[in-house]
């Protein structure tokens, strides 16, 4: 039997002012998780959402993380965890949630139009502001979800086991190993039936997605030095060696201008294209003009939109970041630097292990330096390697999940993955050993990391009564997906 | 009849001390031409030079040179001019000599040993300071020569003509457009007869040279862009076409490992080797430990010294010195670059004209990247040119210093080039239509812009001896060269 959802509806409707209103308050604390200084900022973001959570009726606890890897003198800010309603109700589902309440840095200097920690709502509904769209609007809408059921007076669908951090922005320090050990029997999260996470965007601006697939990252340094220290091109150009020639001959051999990964055996990794897969495709909502409008520019590599979305979803990439050790000022300066380090990634996918990727480019970056003779030297080390994550978009939870979005926004949502990675979404499936599903509330445009972030109100609010429907429809989804 | 130097000789050994002193003081006065809040002392530099010429009863003229360009707020330092003795004797040649009073930046905190500013002599008569050997030492030795002359009631043997600027760490803005403008009929510098510059150093530590050559250089930029903003390589790695892949690729396609530049027709221009230029080279003081010594490696292109030297001073080279605009700070960072500029420069050598060069770049670039098939855009830009610069060494100039070397250090000095450039040799000659010579006072391991700059004590005695005596030879020398 469908919920019936549309006392909810007409509730978090004419609660829409106070819902924009706690986000206001959120959006004017700058939790900016990568400046020392405004950690203070942090924890106060969290403990406002702690005491929202509290006069909500949940249970919460805000969990010490210890010291900052590398910055020791600061304390990471608290995970906040909660469950709602406080008492666990054995008879429903538990539902895990995860978001985050730190932001990416913002200066009114950088370009903004408005204030950064202000939220300022325009005549077309775009509520711009820091942390609207990443992550303070998804977030929120979990609260709001229970007030609006307290307030229209209907039960609470299921048990809500809730994990915000403090720290995505920069790393999600120490987050991984806290929430492994909470998904241990007998402690907090161990008895969570699904995870969803709201953290993502639509494809487009118009229609929903259920995302169900991230690529992973792999990010490599190839170091090439030679002489002691830097030295002057007048003196020693043309008698020495120099590694910056060697390192752009080693970076040029790695991917060609439409793409194509240069490494040999990196292809045999990727998982074939099924008939079934391919013809997925073709009925997402995504155009070329999509993908010009975000790039500013006509430079995309594909011309058909079927061909983008797969070298966007599901095959790797590499790209080249920069050279440290090199000139990078604006300026002539006529350095032949002594060390130079060029920085690349590879974006993985099905059914890459980072083991064999981490043999392959190693491999390669021999040889190709090999057969430049060079007397230089030349050592190539993997940063960070984090796996990409695909779940199953016919699990229960997708299902309910979709058909929230069917009554909240009548229409099928898009099955979407991206191409880049949120590295928490796999620790939670892998802890929890449950599906994870990713329900954006926000769009493509809404420039979560760039100036000008917004989030449309018509997501915002239309988002609350997809979270809340989304806990109604997995409440009552048979469980044989 | 060979000029009497004993009684110089003994008279500038017996001023010893005092010459010291006098360059202590100078050290003392950091006149870092590069920052702004060091004009003041760059300008008290040139006072001071300006007062201790007074006082050997030179007549000095501080010559305003304007504002800086591009930093309008700021007064150039003024050129030192002037004029020894005060009143022409139309029976002597005129000897126009020009040297700088400002220095490079310094701080202990880059490394030195000692306080970068004041002038510490160890056990080893090694005199450390900023400026010591570049270039307050042999900025001094021409006012040292005229003390010795006084105190040693020695007739002065020419007419001296000084320039001596504050801007050569930074550019010499202004200093060309004065340099040609003095020279003209009825100016302070018409009537020199030939010029001498001691702003360069020996090739190794034992034996003198004079240089007769330098290179020019020719520095370029390669601006790639592509999308209208940086992007997110997990979102657009492998949709779009990246700027940064096609820069690495243009740049590999200029220069291989061995220095070899891969521009078609650069090799044309080169001037080809004699049988009798290269017989030159067997007999220069140098050692390919030299080389690795400086390197700090043995990372040389060459086996053997000769076609090291050649590679040094008289055949192009092409180094690339970095990339603007894309990542270079430490850490991972996963962006794709919107826009890059890769920066390289060519050292040129007779007879390659710099607009020949400057075509042949463009075209090679252009070439390159269109064989890319990229959709990208390309703009290869000249951001300043210098010419290379010959002079015979047969010269009179020449001769006499050459004699003023045997005179002094008893051996014949190596003739040699320099792989860098000293722009204002070549606005010397032009202006004045005089044979140019470079004559160093210090030597290879006096460390020049970087930490621990020294002049050894011997250097800076006998330069003094060695710059009088060449102003007693040249006076002498039949002018046939």
């Amino acid at each position: 039997m469908a919920p019936q959802l549309d006392n909810f509806y007409k509730t978090v409707d004419s609660l829409s002012e106070p819902f924009i209103e706690r986000l206001r308050k959120a959006v004017e604390i700058p939790s900016i998780s990568a400046e020392d200084d405004r950690r203070e900022d942090v924890v106060k973001m969290g403990m406002f959402l702690k005491s929202q959570l509290e006069s909500l009726g949940a249970h919460v606890e805000a969990r010490e993380l210890g010291k900052q890897p590398g910055k020791e003198y600061l304390e990471l800010p608290p995970a906040i965890i909660g469950r709602y309603p406080a008492k666990k109700d054995e008879s429903k589902r538990t539902i895990l949630v995860y978001g985050h309440y730190d932001v990416q840095p913002a200066n009114l200097s950088d370009g903004w139009a408005t204030e950064p920690f202000k939220l300022t709502v325009d005549d077309k509904g775009r509520m711009y502001g820091r942390g609207s769209t990443d992550d303070k609007g998804p977030v929120l809408g979990w609260l709001n979800v229970m007030e609006a059921h307290q307030k229209a007076g209907i039960e609470f669908p299921v048990n809500l086991l809730m994990c915000f951090e403090g720290m995505e922005e920069y790393g999600s320090e120490g987050l991984d190993d806290f929430i492994i050990a909470e998904c241990k029997p007998g402690k907090f999260f161990e008895d969570a039936d699904a995870v969803c996470i709201s953290d993502n965007y639509w494809l487009g601006t118009e229609k929903p997605c259920l995302t169900y697939g991230l690529r992973g990252c792999s990010y490599y340094s190839i170091e090439i030095s030679g002489p002691g220290q830097d030295l002057h091109s007048g003196v020693f150009g043309g008698t020495a060696q120099e590694p910056m020639t060697d390192l752009v001959r080693v970076m040029g051999s790695l991917v060609d201008t439409n793409g194509t990964i240069q490494i040999e055996g990196i292809k045999d990794l990727v998982a074939p294209l099924t008939k079934e897969e391919e013809s997925l495709y073709k009925g997402i909502a995504f155009t070329m003009d999509n993908l010009y409008e975000s790039l500013g520019s006509q430079t995309g590599i594909y011309p058909d939109k079927e061909r983008t979305l797969m070298g966007r979803w599901r095959y790797p990439s590499l790209s080249l970041h920069g050279v440290e050790g090199a000139f990078s000022a604006p300026g002539a300066k006529t350095v032949i630097p002594a060390k130079v380090i060029g920085k690349f990634s590879i974006r993985t996918v099905p059914n890459m292990e980072p083991d064999d990727v981490d043999k392959l480019v190693y491999a390669h970056c021999d040889k190709a330096f090999k057969a430049l003779g060079s007397k230089n030297t030349m050592k190539t080390t993997l940063q960070h390697a984090g796996k990409w994550w695909v779940a199953s978009p016919k699990h229960w939870n997708f299902t309910a999940a979709a058909k929230a979005v069917e009554s909240v926004w009548k229409v099928q949502p898009d099955l979407t993955r991206e191409g880049g990675s949120i590295p928490v979404t796999l620790t939670f499936e892998q802890a929890t050993g449950k599906n994870v599903l990713l329900l954006p509330m926000g769009s493509s445009t809404d420039a979560a990391h760039s100036i000008n972030e917004k989030l449309d109100r018509r997501n915002y609010i239309e988002g609350i009564k997809l979270l809340g429907a989304y806990l109604h429809y997995v409440a009552e989804e048979p469980m044989q997906g």
